[in-house]
């Protein structure tokens, strides 16, 4: 069984410098050639483009595997997490970045089997740098192992956050409440990829101690999620119990003091469920 | 004339380089040995000893240049920018991301003759991206021309800014409020690199379609001013004035109609001026 995953894992390493090629061919030829106002369906054909080359490409290879991707359920399909082997996609994390060609762009996949992450690859494509874990055999960047960072104060840490896409008032308060909290503790700094598979990267890298973010889906952190746990990072729900990588709300942390530190201070909220049928919401 | 300082400029390049050296050298050997706790000490070491580098390096080749440098400001020395040939230095710009290895770490050299800028030199070392620019000549990164963002839809771009570093509650309510005001224009997405010559060098590269701080200081911001100037972009106070570098307020952004949008959304405040001397303040 140990097998069959980590040559699924090695399928998905490939599959993700592939998707990151087009990611970038298509920043530097199509991006050039047009106005950044005509960029936003640079974006969606991109975002569809990258998500059926991946999909199309696990069909290939495994044929009964089920998928969550962020575009397939802008398009209408469940967003059911089972017991079979589903790999969960984002094909470009960071679209905002990708618009403006600001430099975190990432392709992100996860893969789950009995509802337990196996494996997680983010490709932070024009950085080119491959995060890649599989549960218990740690985490990697370029093939060098992850750790996060060992620090315990949290006045000396850097926590990454982001402002969201929601511009509703209340959402809006609630997160620049959260937000000054945190810096107030006070934190060393605070500071946001403008992309939640990078900013948990950044966790598993020690680059900052901390992300929180409510309003994310679980194909933004599926692989994410898996890369932090096994760099020695913790994960909790923003009110401080178990995560629920369908509720939209994460906190990705170097320890359990640091993610608990930061959950005092957040100002939380339920944005409606990844798992919540359109209608019901 | 003009050759003369074009030979400044090549010297301040080669000296940035050297200087980038130091830093990557620093955070490669020197901070693994060390736990993060302790890498405050380090920060201080490097860029005193990078300051030091850099002004001894122009010493020797201009022995009547002036220079106003972070650490020598710090220690003591006036900040004047007279009618002299002066070197303007920010030896490591993002301390907080340089403790942290953040990728956004800069070594930041403007250079004036009678108060005017004449060239601008922002190396940020982690990424290995030379940006530079001479009055009059454009901006280019890593030999390759700058333009900034042709953007002209202030919610389709990118604001850059930063929380600074003061967490006095007028402060923090003044900041918080404008970021407030700016994200609910509403715009694209805010960013925030850690580092103002960065965020300068990202309106340089249209990457973001402007930057604004109140808190920086003249070495923040000398290089990069004549940077986003000589890409094609507009440099303002924030209360819509001529920017003053010595007042720690700036606006830089691809055109002056997004520059004046965002300065109505600022909640402007004034802290004591980088030419006020200590006693006065």
């Amino acid at each position: 069984m140990a097998d069959l995953w980590q040559n699924a894992m090695d399928y998905a390493v490939a599959i993700a410098r592939k998707a990151g090629e087009v990611v970038r061919d298509a920043l530097r030829d199509d991006m050039k050639v047009m106005t950044k106002s005509s960029s936003v369906d640079l974006v969606t054909q991109t975002d569809q483009k990258v998500e059926q080359l991946i999909i199309q490409s696990v069909k290939e290879k495994f044929p009964t595997h089920r998928f969550i991707g962020e575009e397939s359920v802008a398009a209408g399909e469940a967003c059911d997490l089972t017991d079979s082997p589903t790999w969960i996609i984002d094909p470009i994390d960071g679209t905002t970045n990708f618009v403006h060609a600001f430099p975190f762009v990432a392709v992100s996949i996860g893969f789950s089997v009995n509802k337990q992450s196996e494996f997680g690859v983010v490709y932070s494509c024009l950085e080119d740098k491959m995060f890649t874990a599989r549960r218990g055999k740690g985490a990697f960047c370029n093939g060098e192992p992850l750790k996060v960072s060992d620090q315990e104060d949290i006045k000396q840490s850097i926590i990454a956050t982001e402002f969201g896409s929601s511009r509703e008032p209340e959402a809006v308060d609630k997160i620049f409440s959260s937000l000054r909290n945190i810096l107030c503790i006070p934190v060393h700094g605070v500071r946001g990829a403008g992309s939640a598979a990078i900013n948990m990267c950044l966790v598993a890298s020690g680059c900052v101690e901390a992300y929180y973010e409510i309003g994310i889906h679980i194909w933004d952190v599926a692989a994410g999620s898996l890369i932090v746990s096994e760099a020695g990072g913790v994960l909790m729900d923003v009110e401080g119990g178990v995560v629920d990588l369908m509720s939209r709300r994460i906190v990705a942390a170097n320890r359990r003091a640091i993610a608990e530190r930061i959950v005092k201070e957040i100002d939380s909220f339920s944005p409606p469920r990844d798992d919540t049928p359109p209608s019901k919401q």
